[in-house]
């Protein structure tokens, strides 16, 4: 014995977490020692309601805690602009940001074939669907810029040819106050790729 | 409106935690959303638990979910030999070890004037009081190497100074694999301080 039963589970609960080994798993199990009452219990419930409550909007399968998310249910939001992107959390970080006032469409993964993903895996079907029947004049793919998510942008540019609407992808190249010296040789060919004209 | 609600509620609580800012905090939340309803449970509950059962040993102020200590209880323990420890943690990470068959006493702090932490604001009355009850024959401090850890174990060291208990301190000195380029001068001088005859 050196670990309270309660304590041993705890430790175990936080190691379920990615990027939690057991040195900070045993030290954020120590510090539940010294919260208050208040916040564990409004930690315990939101673990919970998490689980429980969280679901996906039926139009654009962010997450949310109705049928239709917040954003979707925006009139105030421009409806002809689509962007579709890989996860909910890509959604609240371009959320955070404000800019973009369009609509979104979460597809849940991207297509990587080597890892058995393939495009019914992750909501295409329920995108094409809702370009037949919504209005977009305007659909950018907002992906991570790796083999799949490559993948994934030519995949749905191929299927959404017929539409006619114009699809475009946002910018990948050196990101703000990057020093050149660190960025590696992939991101550098698609800065050059993707060089814009000043004059 | 980005996050529905107990999404938000989880991400304040991971807050909470030390060392964990808003980007890891809502990395943790996100990750609750693929765990099991089962974790999830087992999570809550032990969340509650370790703050609802676990009190501290009325003999060594260990952490322990009953009155009593698994070590104070352990008979097979050598109960001539007593570790002052700063903290809970220590003595879990000694168990760990394995190779001190002691008993231990757990200060919960250190003397520090300075944080307005004097010898009554940690557990030294009640280790006073089981040195002059128990039988012991050794008494080893082990105690963080840091000015109040040195502090504390001077203190404890002149109050005990009646008992003609033999008292010794822990090593310190440079840790196993370390490059010496890399220590610091206190240890280095701590080293020096400490050095053993080998022949």
């Amino acid at each position: 014995m050196s670990y309270p039963n309660s304590l041993k589970i705890l430790i175990e609960s936080f190691k379920k977490f990615p990027g939690i080994g057991e040195k900070t798993a045993e030290r954020l199990a120590f510090s539940v020692l010294d919260l208050d009452v208040k916040t564990i219990d409004q930690f315990s419930t939101g673990l919970q309601d998490a689980k429980n409550k969280i679901k996906r909007c039926k139009i654009c399968n962010h997450i949310t805690e109705e049928d239709i998310c917040g954003i979707c249910l925006d009139n105030s939001r421009n409806r002809e602009i689509l962007c579709i992107v890989e996860e909910p959390k890509s959604v609240i970080i371009f959320e955070k940001i404000g800019s973009y006032k369009g609509l979104y469409h979460v597809l849940d993964g991207l297509i990587s074939p080597i890892d058995g993903k393939n495009p019914e895996d992750i909501n295409i079907e329920s995108l094409v669907k809702r370009i037949n029947e919504e209005n977009f004049k305007e659909i950018i793919i907002a992906l991570r810029p790796s083999v799949e998510g490559e993948t994934t942008a030519l995949y749905i540019t191929k299927i959404l040819s017929g539409t006619n609407i114009p699809i475009s992808k946002i910018a990948y190249g050196i990101p703000m106050g990057a020093d050149m010296e660190y960025i590696d040789s992939m991101t550098l060919e698609m800065a050059f790729q993707g060089r814009t004209k000043i004059s």
